[in-house]
């Protein structure tokens, strides 16, 4: 049987054409997604491995994305740490960590006991999928976990998380430690339980200089590919693993040394700069402002060639948007996206 | 009568030390700016000449900062154009501007008319330095006012505003153009009003890939310097113009063609970086990450030292944070800031 498109471009192997999948690609933008989720809620949805296979499934069934992605949230690790995570909708954590004592209280859960629903989930959609496309698993990457750890939500300045960074380094050292320990068990179980790829979403990485880029984002990222590479399921189903530093335009240079396979690049660089920066080691995935979709169709097309014009002939390209989709998109201009993006790349 | 330090900088004249002050630098974190607050809300006090002087004053007197500016708003012109503004305290615009019409019925005030707050607050503040230091006068760039008044307000992923310029760009750029104009009149009566230095504050460019940098903000941003650098005003008494593109890192080979004098920098990138791919032609500004500040006093210095070293030798460095100083921050922090950058930069 034929490898699947998407692997392929994972590995820098020749493809037909370029493969694509988008951030988000299950969610509110489809009438689908929105009405499972009148019925029940946001964490509901993640945590019913039935209701996260159907949602998981809704894009690929109706636009033919070459790669499905896990539907869950990054933060339900959180949870099994010892954290308490509420969506309001926006996330919420009323007892976030903000001293020594609090990171030393976190846990390194067993993923399997305390987050099942996430491997059953997993275990449904290949199932369902039916080896059509591969499925991608996912975690946020420890720099981006920290954050929510310690604002307790979502940030504009990020001040609390930097002042314990900066101001307690080894505290801040051991907390992104604990995180890289739980998303390498974690992604280990996803891989386990039939996971083709894993993403690593550093949604946050972009507030940092390119020093404490290193140091606080891509160090402990490394730290927790290189432990899912050292694990015995990895060692039996060697798997791409992508991390995607969202705001990476100022950090090429140091993300030579990321120990990824694909790196995710946000819209905010040109692709073929980033790739001139970044050597031939990675396959990348990206790059489409997601704002594009309010585009006409022809100008949309042009973006799109942009996009594919900026990977040229390089192998490893995956086409992605720089970001999640937006809830407010057009669904009709995500089918001619993918048409597009597959009439254009054809070799 | 030597000149002054900050002013040397912008010309790239050699200086006996780095000139420095703070975005924000008039704001929450000091307690006589508190105190001002209690009694008048924002608007007020930007429309209270007396009391605006007040308060810019406040960290000149408190912490010897070597430029004091003004203390306004950047959305005040837009309520000169016909927009409605609201501090809440977040802004908001209930009646956005969303299509041709709108855009067609934004008048280019008279500032002097419209304003005179603002100019009267000037000449104030000019004879309370008493030419101890120069002030610097500000307004938005187009692009950034181009999103408050799409948006309504705030946004995630201004999603409004390029569904406007990449579904109608001939109307986005009517909507910039009009806004330059403004700008540029704007600038223009500040520097007639007194203020030796001009500063356009483009908070939002970096949400744009590189290509949409360069249409959307940089160029109408260089439409209004140019028309203000033509102005008789202007011609009689030059001043200094400083372009921030907040999150300039992906940018910088397009910023080698703004007109502005000096470029100020955010932090997510090293300076020497910044510096070596734009060339001699302009003096830096920037670029500490204003988190350091809660940092302690050792750790702090030596990230001092190392924005002062990524400047190296180069004339035209003026020490700044690389955003706006956070209303939490501890002002005997601000007072060791000031004097480690004096200290740290005398030749």
């Amino acid at each position: 049987m034929a490898e699947h498109l998407f692997l392929k471009a994972c590995r820098r192997e020749p493809v037909e054409r370029t493969p694509m999948w988008m951030m988000r690609q299950a969610g509110r933008y489809m009438h689908e997604y929105r009405a499972i989720r009148k019925k029940v809620s946001f964490l509901e949805l993640c945590k019913t491995p039935e209701l996260a296979c159907e949602v998981t499934m809704q894009p690929i069934n109706e636009f033919g994305f070459d790669a499905a992605i896990l539907f869950c949230d990054i933060l339900v690790p959180l949870e099994s740490m010892g954290l308490q995570v509420d969506f309001t909708p926006a996330p919420v954590l009323p007892n976030p960590v903000r001293d020594r004592a609090g990171v030393m209280a976190l846990k390194i859960p067993d993923p399997e006991q305390e987050m099942p629903y996430v491997f059953e989930a997993i275990r449904k959609i290949r199932t369902a999928l039916d080896n059509r496309v591969p499925l991608i698993g996912f975690a946020g990457a420890p720099f981006t976990m920290a954050t929510y750890a310690v604002e307790g939500g979502g940030s504009k300045s990020y001040e609390k998380t930097k002042s314990l960074l900066f101001s307690d380094p080894e505290t801040g050292h051991e907390l992104l430690d604990r995180l890289a320990r739980v998303t390498a068990v974690y992604l280990e179980a996803q891989v386990a339980a039939g996971a083709q790829c894993v993403q690593l979403f550093d949604s946050w990485a972009g507030i940092l200089s390119p020093g404490d880029f290193s140091e606080f984002a891509l160090r402990h990222a490394n730290s927790a590919i290189e432990m899912l590479k050292d694990s015995a399921t990895y060692k039996e189903s060697p798997v791409p693993v992508i991390y995607f530093a969202n705001g990476c335009a100022p950090y090429l240079q140091r993300l030579r040394e990321s120990k990824a396979d694909v790196l995710g690049v946000d819209w905010k660089i040109d692709l073929s700069t980033a790739w001139d920066a970044l050597g031939d080691k990675y396959a990348l995935q990206g790059n489409l402002d997601p704002t594009c979709l309010f585009m006409p169709e022809d100008a949309l097309r042009a973006r799109v060639k942009e996009v594919l014009d900026g990977a040229g002939n390089r192998p490893g390209h995956i086409f992605n948007l720089g970001h999640g989709i937006l809830p407010s998109t057009d669904r009709e201009r995500v089918r001619f996206l993918v048409n597009t993006v597959k009439e254009l790349s054809a070799r």
